[in-house]
């Protein structure tokens, strides 16, 4: 379908969202223009303002929505038991994570250019998402089922280790997701057994 | 000491890469400029060819100095049993990359700014750091201390999990880096055994 580049209608948050994205995670947020992303989504760099203030702002949004999305799809059910509740939240991170590299990437490496209020922001957002990790730890460990030393550090851990799947997981190669997920719930699971 | 702007005998190749290092950790190789790196060392931009060709030359000169450090730092000693030199890999991994914390920034972001060449050769570096730990889960295997289902895959998780300290760990925190060691070494044994 044909844009008219400057029509306003067009400059939905969704679609400035995704060029920014994409943008970002190629070149990086400082090397980025305003102008840059106007001209990937295909609108003067004037009309990009009634969208958002900043490139400040278009970052914040990126990482604050992946983090909402994260906290809105992640489900725990604190009446199963806490082993197969942990197996879920594998099969949920990596799932998660492998389908938005683009907005995992960023949310990594981009920490560093937020600013300090925006910055404290993401990371309360992150800090929920891993306190329900720890939860399901600490749920096991009185339950008698998990052995952790430290459940923050076993928390953290986890994630670090679930997240890594992105830098190296392609799909068609020698095992798939699935057989993946299945290898990182034993290797998790026996960690804290 | 003061520095004389533009002084050859000044340009030496560990001044140079530090700055490159430290301004690529900040910004974002993209968004920095040789002219930026030749002031931060405090030359010429001119002056800064005399050292390297390029800006890419000095993100692959990085990345590769980075690996084939930690290539010539790891020690591992066959002889030993396997739980043992994996305790020694977990304390050796973190320490490392602990003390470099910009130089492990750039070589996992900026792999995307490395041409096809550049790339192909520094991920060979890193496979061989990553098949050094393989070959001791594989020892522990055949040696029946290790219990593990795909050795290749739990190489890349206890590398991503080991690395992840050094997005979270600041000194003077709860845990020295010595007790923080010490839980990871616990997890990773478990989660092979």
């Amino acid at each position: 379908m044909a844009r008219t580049a400057g029509s306003h209608s067009d400059i939905t948050g969704p679609r400035v969202r995704e060029a920014a994205l994409r943008l970002f995670a190629q070149g990086g947020y400082a090397a980025v223009s305003m102008r840059a992303i106007a001209a990937e989504v295909g609108v003067q760099a004037g009309a990009l303002y009634n969208y958002t203030p900043d490139k400040q702002s278009l970052l914040f949004d990126l990482m604050e929505s992946h983090m909402t999305e994260l906290l809105a799809t992640v489900a725990d059910d604190p009446t199963q038991p806490a082993d197969a509740r942990l197996d879920g939240f594998v099969g949920f991170h990596i799932r998660f994570h492998h389908a938005r590299p683009d907005a995992v990437f960023i949310a990594y490496m981009e920490l560093r250019n937020l600013t300090e209020d925006n910055f404290a922001r993401v990371e309360a957002l992150r800090r929920v998402y891993e306190d329900g990790l720890e939860q399901i730890l600490r749920d096991g460990v009185a339950a008698g089922v998990f052995k952790v030393g430290d459940t923050k550090i076993a928390t953290l851990a986890i994630i670090a280790m679930l997240t890594g799947v992105n830098t190296w997981f392609r799909a068609g190669g020698r095992l798939s997701l699935e057989e993946v997920t299945a290898q990182y719930r034993d290797m998790v699971r026996r960690a804290v057994t």
